[in-house]
């Protein structure tokens, strides 16, 4: 495996164990600042709307995910990483966690530093009971 | 814009022209033969699968489809296309048309010749009511 198809798995893997961290901090770094993040039924979004929206889930939430990746390709300063995610959001006052799975293609880029960011985050997550 | 853009634009309005002219044998030279179509809520499905149902569809119904190209960024022989489209499907037998609106993130590649296939297509559309 290449090196750059490895330091794409390990922002992947850094993403949700800083999730499952609530280390919101952890995550920015990981986007790029002009990142969309795409997904069905809702307008494109960014960066500040994914920290706004991560923070105050967290208030009262905790996110476990589970990926397997199943393919990434590069080619010069632009990649894309195709995984399939679970998600278990539990409520900190207990009861049955929501959980959703689905495909997420993301378009990467590596920027001057060598380190690559996510820049179009496509999520096609759905209800684990509809998919 | 760059002739590698300018060949993606186009390859998208050839897409949606063959689409709405019932034309399946123009649309598959369009995708890559390992190509693989990511929707919410079903598994990824191939080249087969799309043309066996777009077939199928066509039989009963004719698909309109308007897009706006919102990006392109190509890196050497890979480049992704972000769109917004909205989808009308009219049953041959009247009736309202089946409306569908959303996001599409496309991964392409540069073929040896020259010409450019879609390999990946995250479709994030979702009935138009609901978006």
């Amino acid at each position: 495996m290449g090196s750059d198809q490895q330091a794409i798995r390990e922002l992947i893997a850094e993403w949700q164990r800083a999730t499952a961290a609530g280390d919101v901090d952890s995550i920015l770094p990981l986007m790029a600042p002009d990142v969309l993040f795409l997904t069905p039924g809702r307008a494109p979004f960014g960066r500040d709307a994914f920290d706004a929206g991560l923070r105050s889930m967290l208030q009262t939430h905790r996110i476990v995910s589970t990926g397997e990746v199943k393919e990434i390709e590069v080619s010069g300063d632009m990649a894309y990483c195709l995984s399939f995610l679970e998600v278990r959001v539990f409520s900190l006052s207990g009861g049955n966690p929501m959980e959703r799975s689905g495909h997420v293609v993301s378009v990467l880029r590596k920027q001057p530093s060598g380190s690559w960011q996510i820049a179009r985050d496509a999520n096609m997550l759905v209800s684990s009971g509809d998919a």
